[in-house]
């Protein structure tokens, strides 16, 4: 296995002293699997190369959730404090969320005190909120302080500060305006920051989904967006964690639509995959059964006219495509902000008007090829007929499905692809041959 | 139809001076379509409002092509100039590449000489490309300039030049290094900026790919890139436009997989939407066609057996759903640059180890339900035979497809659907068809 290869070219590295040049050319995706099998003292030693270039995170975050913990409980309470110095809050955060409680208390004891308490706070909120994916570090004046007050106070803040805007906050350190870094840069010294901050300011709860703040930050274009309970400012959500939340909602996306779970990445374990994937795959046993059924009760039909048989993968074909061609449009629409329930109907309708167009145009195409390969005309017409059903059908099942899981709270794009094919396939089976059964004295 | 009362609506709303509150209330999706329906001089009050509140650009942005051409060709010279006004490079760069010559040229003709200048300049980069994408605008300061001295340069810089990076050139105007707002702010007055710039400046060339650039700015964590050509600074990409470009990125994957193109969304016209589908449906006949010549190859064992027409889309749709599985996770792991060429093998295998592992698992679970209902082991047999068959085939055409269309230099999500649909197809009907046939004795 190529595995094993890498596995020893990474101990060797280790050996060697020629670890740097070596992590350097592989990905966090391609590093995190190995880690879990080399001895403590390699880990260590990869953990603090890893460290020094700030590359821990994202290795970690690689790692699926039991072999994160496999990987955490090799490691020493110096080399975790190490680790956790060289990791953000929010990214600290984030991966201790992925331990169990004892693993948890592991890590926090190994921390600074000051470190424990925060990550301890963050901990509390939901994962995919504003308040999980904070980092609560700021710089804050009060409006009567001078742009020069303003940029030593900058400059006294830690490292780690996200430096894009400067909060203003009243006595009772309420939030009551913003500046730019920009702008401070901009403007004299003597000024005060009352007077060039914005009144304005777009905040969002500590509870607030993160899609929604990532949607914000995005349509303001703003570079951070603070976050804020009873008016009072409590950390940040800055760009940096506006694009990981787009790139996993369009993971996500995708993922559902096709019936795949979170995590189940190229070079997860097959077993890992596996099982991720198997509780989709039986669901889709189940609604390709169900068209199953439906031929099933034609069989007296089909036995009379074998052709039949010929002609259903293309009704089932085309509807399915046609069907996850709307699907894609509206579920990508629901994300990008283009389409809003009340807008509903109408693309609802201007999908049913596409499927019915597609649906003539490819029904009247097949009509004429299945008259010309099997000499039956009225063959023809039962199958270009059971299209155009069949795309109508589609369109509306395209769009349904999305909207109706998204009105029940879900991801409107979860198992998209398997539902939208168990209907085309259900009633596109139903139409054509039930109108061959119809039909059938012309039909023979 | 809806689209009529948001046009009355958006009429009533221009002759009583609401527009501003109507305005405010509708996604530039929505407002874009009713441009194109509104006389001149309507037009004109509502264009004049979206300049007004920097609304302009994502609203011509959100208009398909042809109907862009019809606004901008009712805008006289000093609305265009406004427009162009309230617009930054970069976009006004992007909105003239989807126009003809002819109507480019007014444009350009009612901008300031300088703009119009710059504006021909960018557009003979390729649109994708670092260069298309950048803002010709940026603060350059040599590196015996005190902090002091580059704060003051900042000052007298226009409001649109992107402040995030003040990058350091030398003699002869080559890029020698780059410092940040944050640290210029951190800064004693009196330091030279040749003491804290970071000597290491990650630069694109003009032709880069805007993807691969987009990429390079989450990976580096950084806020803009300056686009460089011959060690000379050009520009800048931000991270406004690294925004636009994953997302669009993401679209385009989604849109590619299911045989879409670009510009069809929600609220296209239905014209607008048949037209761009259809290539992509008509060539989903042809692989529908296929596969049911397949199963014509078969009438004549279908005719002995018809039960084998009952779970023709068992095989078939379990096939589909899988090879769909390891599409979007290889193309996924593409997009995010989990997986390269190198590692394409590894990446098979695994995939080929779990579609072998759930075609076991469903296949014999299909074998038991066969049998129970049609009281046939041997039909049991082959269906579980041929879904194992089928699945490993997905699994190899999930991931070879994509690995071919990147190799080829395309996108790898091109049709992915459709012909992973289609192998899939046309193996499992032979497989399954093709055993029963072998099998036929045993079968009845």
């Amino acid at each position: 296995m190529a595995t094993k290869i890498d596995l020893n070219l990474l101990r060797k590295a280790v050996r060697s002293g020629l670890l740097r040049r070596l992590l350097a050319k592989l990905q966090p995706g391609e590093i995190a699997p190995l880690l879990a099998e080399l001895s403590p003292s390699e880990l260590r030693a990869v953990v603090i190369e890893l460290c020094r270039h700030k590359r821990l995170a994202d290795t970690l975050y690689a790692l699926p959730g039991d072999l994160l913990g496999d990987v955490i409980s090799h490691l020493d309470a110096q080399v975790l404090g190490d680790a956790l110095r060289s990791l953000k809050l929010d990214e600290a955060t984030r991966l201790l969320r992925r331990l169990d409680e004892s693993l948890q208390a592991r890590v926090l004891s190994a921390a600074e005190p000051h470190t424990a308490q925060q990550l301890g706070r963050l901990l509390r909120y939901p994962p995919d909120s504003a308040g999980g994916r904070m980092l609560p570090s700021f710089v804050a004046v009060k409006p009567q302080t001078t742009v020069g007050e303003a940029i030593s106070t900058i400059r006294s803040a830690g490292p780690d500060t996200p430096l894009f805007y400067l909060y203003v906050v009243g006595e009772e350190q309420q939030i009551v305006g913003v500046a730019s870094l920009s702008q401070l840069v901009r403007t004299a010294d003597d000024v005060q920051i009352g007077e060039i901050m914005a009144r304005e300011v777009v905040a969002v709860s500590p509870l607030a989904d993160q899609e929604e703040v990532a949607r914000l930050v995005v349509r303001r274009n703003i570079l951070a967006v603070p976050v804020v309970e009873d008016g009072k400012l409590l950390g940040l959500v800055t760009i940096d964690d506006v694009l990981e939340v787009l790139e996993q909602e369009a993971t996500e996306d995708m993922y559902n639509m096709a019936g795949l779970s979170e995590g189940d990445r190229v070079f997860s374990s097959p077993q890992r995959s596996l099982l991720k994937r198997l509780p989709w795959n039986a669901l889709n046993l189940g609604t390709s059964l169900i068209a199953a059924t439906v031929v099933g009760f034609f069989e007296g039909t089909i036995d009379k006219l074998v052709a039949l048989a010929v002609f259903m993968p293309v009704v089932a074909g085309i509807g399915g495509n046609t069907g996850n061609q709307t699907l894609t449009v509206i579920i990508r629409g629901i994300t990008l902000g283009e389409l809003e329930f009340s807008s509903a109907w109408r693309a609802m309708i201007k999908e049913i008007v596409v499927g019915l167009s597609i649906g003539v145009l490819l029904g009247g195409a097949t009509a004429g090829i299945a008259y010309l390969w099997k000499g039956n005309g009225m063959l023809g017409l039962v199958v270009g007929m059971a299209m155009v059903l069949n795309l109508c059908i589609a369109a509306l099942v395209g769009t349904a499905i999305p909207l109706s899981l998204k009105r029940f709270g879900l991801d409107p794009a979860l198992g998209g692809s398997i539902l939208v094919t168990m209907f085309t396939d259900v009633f596109g089976f139903l139409c054509f041959l039930g109108l061959a059964t119809l039909f059938m004295p012309y039909l023979i």
